[in-house]
């Protein structure tokens, strides 16, 4: 059953909790969307050899590499798919931009302003020769976050006044949740912040249209050591009391208010250590005519509030975001019959490979990651020293 | 990447909305799971060629074939998976158990209950010589509802009282939407009873692990007549008002009081005409220890009220069905990133390659989907007389 | 600080529940609305003159009586407002209506049909005199449920073809929850039907203003004996295993479909065994152009799904019905400040009290008690013999 | 129907919504709870006699008063209820307390810190003198409230680690709606941070039983001018676009971050225009050993996460805080019969009256009061000067 598409051959590099994320993004799409190349799964690039073979094996890659520069130098691999953590983003990224090959890189983009000023001078450079680059933060393809967008765009919440962020977890409130490579700054970055913080600051800034002027906030580290010998610990677990302890060397949480260029006010946290939010990545915006809410652990659902209305008749409206009119839906199922985590992977999978296609600068760019890392500093920087920062942003 | 595990080929008839469900469960389960054996999808067929070869192309069916006859006779092919209307289920379910091939029949079981006491003798022979038949009451394999399973079976509940159980949707609500081959009982068998009532009977009896006893209901047809011109139509969709129009032979909604075996009372309800209810198959269960709700608009959650506990303490949990410890959740994400409709698939695919597996017979088997019938026959022979009618059920 | 409205005698029999909802409505209606009258609490009567004397003391009213008969010849008293048992019902409204005293009686009407046909022949012989009676479902009086009413009256609702009723608590789940006077068929008529399933069966027929036609439907006893000594309980309490135990003569729990005289059918459940269930009087109607649910539990809540909307923004609206547009609400608190239970009440005294003062006969009126009663006849009926019974209403 | 219990006279400064409010509390509360004495309605005062005489006449004041001063020398009145705004509650609490009158004052406290600080000093020396002060943060005494503090102080959350509190409304969203009083700084003090932040400020430190340490925030005046003559306006309105405009000299929004004294850190936020939201005060907290959430839009449910049970069966419960074992609840009525907002003032009045009669001092205090003036205080300097201040707060 031959595909008369033309191909598109991937090299992805990293392979665990993402990469499995991503392998099933690469086949699915063509499955249920009709895109305008079909993406090959060409090779899974990993340190650990046996580890990446599983991953290609279950998924299938065609092929394993175990050292990324290979997959830049391969001729039928067109796009690099970077999933490894944030300190090894700059120096790939900007590689494989230069040897002419499209990038999906995770988020954040980077872990310091610096390596994403440098990204994004990259991407520019590279974007002038059709290479193609985005930033994964995914949770912008999730229906109904797609679709909150939509609806301020179209300027159903009017003036927005208020912009209400969190992304709560809970899997570090156990101190001796072990020290894992995600609490180690010169890995990560920083903590809750980059790692999760990222994300709702990317989703307020895309859909309400309009970017952190200011910020003024604060950092804490609640559990100062933790259990050695996690490093391989994705997220969570429950190690010995009695094991030796390293330092945590990153913030356990974040929060911090803002001022938006367009006269909107915003307050903003991060943490892992909200017991019982397992996944709550929730946005609140609140627009003189009307309001959105939204909360990731009941993901296929939209809440709006229309304040044009009778208030007699006004409510916030529960919408099932599944419907064939909203974004991404109609390639699935009727309405009612939900997505879940992974279907966002897919819809960037889609809108990825559409751009690319038609040659067009896929978002979010780099330059809407180098953006976010900008909000990171300014709040890292404001946690220091007790002001308000500026994020240099003037639109 | 070779795949050390064995082989199990897959022929799969019908390729409409369940083909494509099946289709990426087939190929998506062996990514996630630790399958023994790893289907391999042999053989798509459908009469017509085209739209078989489209659905083969995008999820990797190796072949297409026209008449569901082949399959059988082809080695390669272990397992027949039949994803046709209810008529022809008994024809090709037989055959296939006789030919020696497992099968997976997509519900209801049958349009009859004559059909599917053949089809519950032909497993049951076919049993005898190591040939597995399973029924695709897939929302069994929901997290959440398999959870509710589990909490009923170790007495969390106590002694059940009452089961709540509905299916509502709405995508027949307007008058002008138009007939489908759902709506024409020599095809669908009934209605809003047979297609969705099917469902929350299964998922009653499988979570209480009772049968229901007798019954006493309703059947009504709202819109009698609809344009004709919507065969091809799954689900919704509207027609011109002047366009000719048909007769309507199933019902549109039942309604029914039940008895169970252990002494619970039930009401049940399936509809199509439930305006803004897309998808909300919702049970609830009240018993002397506590009770459960669930909706499947909201998928990822079960409620749960422990009566055992301090008055004071004691409320309707919403239980986030997404940690490694609940059943299937393991091989997904980390706590709060859900699944959505299609994971049932997959699940469903992994206990029927285990069972196969280990020469086990898989649940719901044919009896099961017998027993379902029953109750689907007893509600339409009471609404037809008024009076309650039982449906042979004693444990 | 004298009041120049008129006055408005009342004289009350009974103290408990009932007699304090009502005597702090009785005092509360004229300091929160504008009434054509001032109620003035004449007498309170009781057998137990100390426990009417505490009532007495503790609400204002300005004397005792023991025996109910005295009420009627005093001038200073207009209204009787009778909050005993139902056994005494029918008795008390007919001599007051007789004696020209204005009736307030608590729901259900009677304990039989033959009483409330009896009660309703009194009610019309007495409106030609002027003097007017109400039957207490107080419940029509919750702000949302009368907004409620009026979406449906506005035709907001289009047709109406489902009505899903349920009326759910848990006092009585412990087995050993004492006996107390409404488990006793001789003073209470009924269980869970006539206790719980009037208000919901009220509540359908006034919020889609149409009557059940028929019914098919069952009634359970799961405890069919409870120890003695509890005749003063009034919800729920325990008492040792060991107590000497009587019977329960009437149903714990109801359930029946039923069809309407507009077409639409109905599902309707009454129980006391719905454990973590404590006062659920939900309702929810499904109608072409919209939908509508309800949850007293939640009371100042009124969920409306409009299908006429685009379906991209379409979804159950949470309506917080505590606008001064909303019915009774413009009398209490700024938007947001929600009501409680006894506020039903206030806004009954409120009804009455206008209505006696321009002459019109109230809502509901003893016709449509007994057609509650009618209902529930044919509910017992129907459960008695298992076939369907009609209640005999034709509009 | 004499009472036995001794009298207690009670004088009220203020008539209108908080007028209304507490007239109902100090009636209501002997009514349905057994108090140590009876609050007699002595005497309203204000200085429009009609309309004071109005509110006397409706809740039943004995008399009217045009000028406090001669409340304060009134044998009959034991408390003065200050019910004006905050620019009045110093002079005339000192006052009230110098002539031996115990105090009930309405939140804020006053309108400056220094105003605070000689109130709370005349507290202090007043209560040498067995004079009581109260001030009126009724929200505390909501029964959910009130039980999620003990759950705190029951170590249910063990260590808390967030503090999450809203308090947001909608009634000057639209940009037309009048000026009035609470719009300016020189009667209201602040605006949404004092109306309503000081609310929130005041239950996190209640529930958490910790203080606010430092903070740092911004405060927003969206809309800058408003039509004028709508001095009386209560809450919302909508005057011509036409209307000659004034100043609104007070903050719309609050919006700040904190850390408290013993280590949790806090985002808090106080609005008037979250569209949607009417009376949305929230409060979430996290703890090691579990979570709870609030929000007075739901004020009869208090939901809490208990983080030591197994994963698999946690999960956020909504408790219905409407059982007899929880605060202030026995008084009213079955489970599932939920109160209002009236019912805090209600349970206000109890508090008091109890602790007069006991000889204590109630609680909060008027330094808890200068507590709160403290963090407005605090915030103000902050959104002044873009740094973080310190409350002063050691405990």
């Amino acid at each position: 059953m031959s595909d008369t598409r033309p191909d598109l051959g991937i090299g992805m590099v990293g392979y665990a909790f993402m990469g499995a994320a991503h392998s099933q993004a690469w086949r699915t799409a063509p499955a249920f969307f009709d895109l305008p190349a079909v993406p090959r799964l060409r090779a899974v690039c990993g340190r650990n050899e046996d580890a990446a073979g599983d991953v290609a094996r279950r998924f299938g890659w065609e092929s394993v590499e175990t050292d990324w520069h290979a997959l830049l130098t391969r001729d039928d691999i067109d796009v690099i798919d970077i999933c490894t953590p944030g300190n090894t983003h700059a120096e790939i990224a900007i590689a494989a931009l230069e040897a002419g090959k499209h990038v999906l890189c995770e988020k954040p983009l980077a872990n310091t302003v610096e390596e994403a000023e440098a990204m994004a001078a990259a991407a520019t450079a590279a974007a002038k020769r059709g290479v193609r680059a985005m930033v994964g933060f995914t949770y912008r393809r999730t229906p109904a976050v797609a679709f909150a967008r939509q609806l301020v765009a179209s300027g159903r919440l009017g003036t927005i006044r208020h912009v209400r962020g969190q992304y709560l977890q809970d899997w570090l409130s156990d101190e001796n949740a072990p020290l894992s490579w995600r609490l180690d700054k010169s890995l990560a970055g920083s903590g809750a912040l980059g790692d999760i913080g990222a994300h709702i600051i990317d989703m307020a800034q895309f859909v309400t249209g309009d970017s952190i002027a200011s910020v003024s906030g604060l950092l804490e580290t609640f559990v100062e050591t933790r259990p050695l010998g996690g490093q391989h610990a994705t997220l969570g677990g429950h190690a010995s009391q009695d094991a030796e302890r390293g330092p945590v060397t990153v913030d356990d949480a974040a929060a911090f208010t803002a001022r938006f260029v367009g006269g909107a006010i915003g307050v903003f946290e991060a943490t892992r250590f909200a017991t019982g939010r397992k996944n709550a990545l929730r946005l609140e915006i609140n627009g003189t005519a009307g309001s959105l809410a939204f909360n990731f652990e009941d993901m296929n659902v939209l809440e709006f509030f229309d304040a044009t209305e009778d208030p007699s008749i006004a409510g916030f409206r529960r919408i099932l975001v599944t419907e064939a009119t909203h974004p991404y839906v109609a390639a699935w199922w009727p309405p009612g019959h939900g997505l879940g985590y992974e279907h966002g992977f897919t819809h960037q999978v889609v809108d990825l490979v559409t751009d690319i296609a038609k040659g067009a600068d896929p978002a979010p760019s780099f330059a809407d990651g180098l953006a976010v890392q900008r909000v990171l500093a300014a709040v890292e920087a404001s946690a220091a020293d007790g002001t308000t920062h500026t994020t240099g942003a003037t639109s």
